[in-house]
């Protein structure tokens, strides 16, 4: 299985997949400084939420490595700053400042130097990176009894390997059955504009042999219609209380597509992305993002300067259209009420 | 206003703007040659079902112009080898069979010389070119009470000038609302893989200072979900008796997100477009292109060549998910029977 998200050789970087390379190129790159690991984060180097808050926490340590001569105030001051920077780069996903807070909070029990607050954070993105290798299996595992065998599996975005510090949260339960020997295949929407599901959906499944077929957007209908597609998966960056869920733009004209033609539609996703928090999905802040994405595509102009461009970087699908969550604690079926969950325990 | 197909200077070509270069550049061709004809129509430089329907007619004209010396009987099998070449560049539309038909009835009529023929050609195709224009602005005329002042309209790839002689279809009912000085504005999906939403439709509306938005085929339930869509409007390369019709990919999931939204969804077409020879969706066939219009945009692999890629052309929606057709002869309302109507009479 490919690594997203890792510590690099000596120890102190975070070691990504370049993400923007893909699928034409495969490159890894060393985060050492706080700009390096926001602008990974910002510019989608890295990205998918759990592997953003995976690499939040670990790229707060590496912008640290430097600030371990400061005195005990100054640290704390650079731990905060730092913090903050990371926590805003990315609005949506509720992974990322769920990590950040995280962090905090383990340096808020040290009673020590820097270098030792600095070990003890250090331990902790340990931690959050294998406890999300650990939950990816774990909704692998659950996920994995909705798949028969030769099951037809639509996702939409990136919610694989690519996504995360392990083997996906949308796309685990494909890698445990194919671990399996089931003859499962996937198709995947390219998901426009950043085309995350022709350019990495596409490259981990085909790296790992399991067939897919990608298709543009639009296409998932006529491909429902022809009956040719059992089930939905996708993932999720932020849940609220009550099952609404937001997720990458097109989620849920997805969904809607198909209830109307009756295929079951299932949300994969950490636990660490349910924000209790968060009522219901009116509440969830959506990330706009620039026109250029929409209207520069491979450096080409593709619609006019003259019009104006939509583009959120998410929607939000209403609980009711989710057949299931699959989570590594279980499947959950409707109704949903997770705010008797207690937020974020793995 | 522009116009997508018309006669070359000399009166011999077919000029036609060449659709592959916008928005980036503005090309005018004539076209000359039955290879030059059919190679227009087979890359899309001309495109719509109404324009291949008039751009086929006048090319078969142009084709023949070099063989009026051919005696009575090489020219009529030029004429019927032209015609079925022309006729075999696209499935799908109807238009192009329908003004090919047309143009052929037309010859069978005359009793004269290649170039008395080629003369009552050259009318014939003059007419479907000026009826073409008549239809749309009838199309337009009998849509525009549909669109309230202020109306926010949803169109899906192009169906506007740029696809007919005219004022276009899905977009007529617009162009007439701008020309009585209603303040309506449109949203352009951008249409993949070919994005003739955002390169055709947002150009020709800017140009003719129509407000426009662009947005991926993913956000149009993002908008409705915000009460940001009024009406959406599409245009139909193929309707069956039964309302069945076919049009770009992508329009089948817009209806059925239309439809759980409760906002109308209308189809303008001219009658021309009608195939009651066609029962239903299930007989129209549907033209599969070519993988790398998926795979390769712009010159760049978005797709790794392992990934399998589904790249129909058009999608079939059912009739009940149709609000209205708007046609040249009125706004039609369910149930949908046009197998009463007669084929193909203006």
């Amino acid at each position: 299985m490919i690594e997203a998200v890792r510590w690099s050789a000596d120890g102190r970087g975070v070691r990504i997949i370049d993400q923007r390379a893909l699928p034409g190129e495969y490159i890894e790159r060393d985060l050492r400084t706080l700009d390096e690991v926001c602008d990974a984060i910002a510019t989608l180097a890295v990205r998918g939420a759990p592997a953003i808050g995976v690499a939040g926490a670990m790229g707060l340590v590496a912008s640290l490595d430097a600030s371990t001569g400061l005195d005990a105030s100054a640290f704390s001051g650079r731990l905060t700053a730092n913090a903050a920077r990371i926590r805003a780069t990315r609005p949506t996903a509720v992974n990322l400042p769920w990590a950040i807070d995280r962090m905090l909070a383990r340096a808020a029990g040290v009673r020590g130097t820097p270098l030792e607050i600095l070990a003890a954070l250090r331990d902790e993105a340990t931690r959050i990176l294998e406890e999300d290798r650990a939950m990816c299996r774990r909704i692998g595992e659950h996920g994995v009894g909705l798949l028969a065998p030769g099951a037809r599996v639509l996702t939409h975005c990136n919610a694989g390997a690519l996504a995360t510090a392990g083997m996906g949260t949308a796309l685990a339960p494909v890698y445990v059955a194919a671990e399996r020997g089931a003859q499962v295949s996937v198709f995947a929407d390219e998901t426009r504009p950043l085309l995350q599901g022709s350019r990495l959906t596409a490259w981990e499944l085909a790296r790992a042999g399991i067939p897919v077929t990608v298709l543009t957007d639009g296409m998932a209908a006529s491909l429902m219609h022809r009956g040719s597609i059992d089930l939905c998966i996708v993932g999720a960056d932020r849940i609220a209380a009550n099952g609404d869920f937001a997720n990458k733009i097109g989620t849920y004209a997805l969904a809607i597509v198909a209830r109307h033609h009756g295929v079951p539609f299932y949300v994969a996703a950490p636990t660490s992305t349910i924000d209790t928090a968060v009522a219901d999905g009116d509440a969830i802040v959506i990330e706009q993002r620039n026109a250029d994405e929409v209207r520069r595509s491979f450096g080409h102009l593709i619609a006019p300067e003259e019009a104006a461009i939509y583009n959120p970087a998410f929607d939000v699908t209403p609980g009711e259209l989710v057949t299931a969550f699959i989570t590594d604690r279980g499947v959950v079926l409707p109704p949903y009420d997770f705010a008797a969950w207690g937020t974020h325990e793995a």
